[in-house]
């Protein structure tokens, strides 16, 4: 069979007992597309007591205590920590407290660039291996309708995710061109997680 | 209540009878996302019998005929084609007969930037309006392993996909960049068509 070593790799990767350090649903179904079986064990850092205010140090940081914190409790695996920030103008722009905050940031946001920033760590226990890198891509929304950013606002996708919006909900029309790493934007850089992790594990 | 504007718009979309004449199901849950309801009615178009070898006349063309089978057994309805192609050199990639076929254009497409292309087409009955535009988004690949591209051909995966490779799939991996639309990439210019439907409709 041709793709024996396909099947052999992940067989491989599934055998480490992988966790995942995230109670996101858009990281779980990314990490599902690979064919990798994990269970779920969301971490407990508070996200505000991070101060980190340059945005690749922020995310990597985030990402490691998270991913510390899971794999502290544990003897045997592998943990997946991951952070997702949205920068606009060199500030980091985190998650809406309620409407009003929410629509003064996507105004902001209206017909302009902004980066997303996800970085991840891999922790591996006994004492192993230890991975972690950040993608960062462009995002350019159009200039929106004032009526638009207060539909929005008026239902709940602004509130749990950094700079008030996900891609893949109704807001899914504000974005009109990326420049970066597709799935970076959903919350998780899907492609370099899975080369780095080929290159950490020695495949 | 501030958000009417955009429910009064969405209803009043919605009235319009709409009609998706394509049986993607990426389409249609693209087209759900922006709240519109829709009934699905596949055209029966054969795509090889449209030789054209210029991207946007093919998609732009296709996209119109797919809307004009469905749209000419419809007497009251507002009817959406559309249609995607990969272009790698300027040369139309269709969907592979077989594994060889498949692993060939996954080979050719390794390392390289390739084009997506969406056309898409709107027609409403009676006699009405008519709006079509087309994206197009530079994809991405890194070099991928003779094994990656082996595993990939055994599912069935690239069996009904232009170029061969569905980036919402298991082959999510092997884009590592974008530049252009985000959903184009997925099959459907949801932004650019929400847009120029607004206009055609004038809100």
């Amino acid at each position: 069979m041709k793709n024996d070593k396909y099947k052999t790799i992940i067989n491989s990767i599934n055998s480490k007992n992988i966790v995942l350090a995230s109670q996101s649903p858009r990281r779980a179904q990314l990490l599902k597309l690979l064919g990798l079986n994990f269970q779920i064990c969301p971490s407990h850092v508070d996200e505000d007591s991070i101060q980190i205010k340059d945005p690749v140090s922020h995310v990597l940081e985030l990402s490691r205590a998270k991913a510390k914190e899971v794999a502290d409790s544990l003897e045997f695996g592998l943990v997946i920590g991951a952070d997702t920030i949205v920068v606009l103008d060199g500030q980091i722009l985190g998650k809406p407290a309620d409407k009003k905050e929410a629509a003064d940031m996507l105004s902001r946001l209206s017909g302009r660039t902004h980066q997303v920033y996800t970085g991840f760590t891999v922790l591996e226990n006994p004492g192993g291996n230890d991975m972690f890198d950040y993608e960062v891509t462009n995002v350019h929304f159009r200039d929106l309708y004032d009526w638009e950013i207060e539909g929005y606002v008026n239902t709940q996708n602004p509130f749990d995710k950094a700079g008030g919006y996900g891609i893949q909900d109704q807001s899914a029309v504000f974005a009109d061109r990326i420049d970066g790493c597709f799935y970076n934007v959903v919350g998780f850089p899907v492609t370099k997680f899975y080369t780095r992790l080929l290159k950490m594990l020695n495949y």
